[in-house]
């Protein structure tokens, strides 16, 4: 499997990127397409071992920063690595791309070069939600501020076929965010494709509260990207602050470092489950092609986890099991078969 | 101070919401106006000894229960406990009134019964916030599901004056709820929100992200209706989700055992700063009257908080303050006072 990486997108790039792709051509079956300038690339590489036949570098003058303005980067940068490695999964070089950069310029990109799937009104930015009892996938994570019911139904149709080929949870339920749990509550919006859902042969489990997500109460969690970026950044702001109130309380006297030190093993624990990277990136859904937004602080391991769930993503099919499902469901104007 | 309670409202009514009145008519000075079935609450008020010129029975009939469809139950129960509080209200026997009971009952009857504040287009209910700094507060926390900018320059000119005048902070910044911090991001709502808070002369913090609210960035956080409840919800979950996981821990196995002993006191002070009962309930904003939401789950110690809050919100005189400001800013038409 060939599998393309922005070499220059994240807040470590591309040091920690060229050692998560390092360690991903020696524990994985891949060979790396990395996108970015040469030099510096180089640079990064230097003292490392490795087998050059599963690492290539694809020389890209430009980078798109988070400042850059998406759609206009996008359209003016044609050198940049993120557009780069995007043009070599268009023309079939490699099998998937997975950039740790600006996520509105990867949305973008992956629409302007790779087209989004047939009867796919909106591509969304999909996200695992780490819960008390593993992890749900959240979608839309904030590619689409604004939506209509119909993107809603596509955001759960998507969700549910990632969830079951890259999760492995077979048959996932699917939950509507809203303000109450009962019909009939909300906004249009989530009234009416609350309707739609329920037409639906899908495992659809109904509203639900965002009080309950943090406990797993549905395997894919639906909603617009508005509230999507706001549950996701929030679930991490108050994570933190507790760690942060927590720590201080562990190191505020000698009898509570003490406890600290009895319960050292058990926080350890406690905090990888809360710990991003082991999760991989973020995968687009709805667009033609493998593509995976990692985390913009990503660090080595975090990106050889994204390697691991973008060949998952490829050898599943999740593109032509999306695309078949939405034809199954058929499209927005009849509702009926495309 | 004459401050009506509804006996009925809340999961421990009317046990609970009985006995915040008597500590409220022992500890602050206020005479209490206890509204609900009269069998009901003297039995509740047995085998207490107080003072039976500072709390009066009103008997009503119906109550008002969660399950209740708002508007209906308010034009069909004319004699529920939560009407007849707010008749007291109304027709100026009283100079405050708290309810525990159903949040949307109680908004449409306020609405029905007290009306807006000339200028005001929507009233909202103002949530505190708890933070690792102290208190926010966030307003709408439900009341509007969709909201158009006006009204959430309303939510942020009214929590303002409450901020200022019942929290006890002067000049609080105000803080819109958006899916990054630069002008410009979000949906139409919020940037068009944002060009009307930049044109006056609050205190606007400009927009902040989901992630910075657990830290209390600002005073006063700013969002739709929808948002409000799930960022209070999704908080709330999170909160419960983590202290839990965190119990488990603690009781693990007897080294685990022996730590939770030695930060005893120390977890003690922690729980008590995400004790909502601490904090009193939610104000309406924007009705003339002073109207306090106390939470479902209220015991004796929330109630009487509300209580106490209530006198403030009566003694700064909040209603004029909000009307006076509305005044000033002009209403919506012509952006002149009107």
């Amino acid at each position: 499997m060939r599998i393309a990486v922005d070499g220059m997108g994240g807040d470590h790039a591309p040091k920690e990127v060229v050692k998560g792709c390092l360690d991903a051509i020696n524990e994985l079956d891949v060979e790396i397409f990395l996108t970015g300038q040469k030099e510096k690339l180089e640079e990064a590489l230097k003292g490392y071992n490795f087998d050059h036949t599963k690492l290539h570098i694809i020389h890209a003058s430009e980078i798109i920063t988070n400042e850059d303005k998406p759609v206009q980067a996008v359209k003016q940068k044609k050198d940049a690595s993120m557009i780069v490695g995007l043009n070599l999964l268009k023309n079939g070089e490699v099998d998937a791309f997975i950039s740790a950069g600006n996520t509105g310029a990867l949305l973008a990109g992956s629409l302007f070069r790779l087209g989004r799937i047939k009867g796919v009104d909106r591509p969304a930015i999909a996200s695992v939600y780490p819960t008390s009892k593993g992890i749900s996938l959240l979608v839309d994570a904030g590619a689409n501020a604004e939506c209509k019911s119909r993107n809603l139904l596509e955001f759960g149709l998507m969700g549910s076929v990632y969830t079951d080929k890259v999760l492995g949870k077979e048959n996932p339920s699917i939950g509507l965010v809203n303000i109450g749990t009962e019909p009939g509550k909300g906004t249009p919006l989530v009234k009416e494709s609350f309707e739609l859902f329920s037409k639906t042969d899908f495992n659809f489990y109904g509203n639900v509260e965002a009080r309950d997500l943090p406990n797993g109460i549905v395997d894919v969690i639906v909603c617009d990207g508005f509230v999507g970026n706001v549950i996701l950044k929030l679930t991490e702001g108050v994570g933190m602050t507790i760690m942060s109130m927590l720590k201080e309380i562990l190191t505020k006297n000698t009898k509570n470092k003490l406890a600290a030190l009895l319960l050292k093993a058990s926080l350890k624990a406690f905090k990888k489950n809360l710990d991003y990277t082991e999760y991989g990136g973020a995968p687009l859904l709805g667009v033609k092609g493998a593509v995976i937004k990692a985390h913009g602080s990503s660090n080595a391991k975090a990106i050889k986890n994204a390697i691991k769930q973008a060949k998952v993503f490829v050898e599943r099919e999740v593109v032509s099991v999306i695309n078949k499902e939405i034809n199954r469901i058929g499209d927005e104007e009849n509702g009926e078969p495309t």
